[in-house]
């Protein structure tokens, strides 16, 4: 990886690299978050995703990591008559990012203290693979962007995925029960 | 995914999510970009790191970044003897990032400007898959941990990797030319 002039990393991004272009946009654990809850948690407005937060994440920290995204081009935000609520919406780059948060929980599973019902969602998600990350974008695409996705005798991914998650969860804490 | 207490958000992770447990060690731009050039860029040493740095990072942050991923145990560093420079190693949770730093350079390459040479490198990673990522950390094993890898007849995955990538370069820029 070639050094490159100080100077040019004053403006845009500090480099080409695409894992740094990437991380400057949401190489934050708190945007990351954001993104997470309104993918996998379906999470549309302000008050949802706060009040929802499981890491507790302040009004203002949230405010700012939602209009960064906005800006970034991760999310878009509608503009709503007087006293109605904003909905926020995913972008194609957003969705796109399933893959590597599939990636991100294996990893978080297999290197980090997490607890069964939490490894059991997902050690699925990765078991699941890349043909239903592409289901599960084309049904976000479809909620979020208004893109109707493939007719099919499925029930939608994010069905797929709950009921799974409750089965996977179920044989863990059995399998863990049986462990202690 | 269920709000928990306040309370409990205050000692050690601020939920059990695996994805929110993955960014708590790295969700920092520059504590991804460290590991990055430690992976692909085969970066020991505190010089090499700072003066390698594409993105310009500053000896101080990079010395903050490299104690916060001694401490979390995603790298290991040598007690030198007098005047001898230290040497950092990767850990086992460190090399296993691989795969999630694949995803994460083709999200870049696919949503982010890049150039025509980074974007045929992190573009070959990906289509690499699977087989290549396990190879490439067997090699970072032997490389981090000392631990021998599989017989191979193959040349080390990180020379196929270099070769690839000066294959793909050339042609992605014969066909930048094309475009012209």
């Amino acid at each position: 990886m070639k050094t490159k002039p100080q100077t040019a990393a004053r403006s845009g991004p500090r480099s080409e690299c695409p894992i740094n272009a990437a991380v400057e946009v949401f190489g934050d654990r708190w945007t990351l978050l954001v993104l997470r809850d309104m993918i996998f948690g379906d999470r549309r407005h302000f008050r949802q995703l706060q009040a929802g937060s499981e890491e507790g994440i302040a009004s203002n920290i949230l405010a700012d990591r939602l209009a960064k995204l906005v800006e970034a081009g991760m999310l878009t935000r509608d503009a709503p008559g007087r006293g109605r609520r904003a909905t926020y919406s995913l972008t194609e780059p957003a969705i796109h990012l399933v893959p590597t948060l599939a990636h991100l929980g294996a990893w978080g599973v297999r290197h980090r203290p997490t607890t069964p019902d939490r490894r059991a969602g997902a050690e699925w998600l990765l078991a699941a693979g890349p043909r239903f990350w592409d289901d599960f974008m084309a049904e976000l695409r479809e909620r979020h962007l208004g893109i109707p996705r493939p007719e099919s005798a499925e029930p939608p991914p994010s069905q797929r995925m709950a009921a799974a998650y409750a089965h996977a969860l179920a044989e863990k804490q059995a399998a863990d029960q049986g462990d202690a």
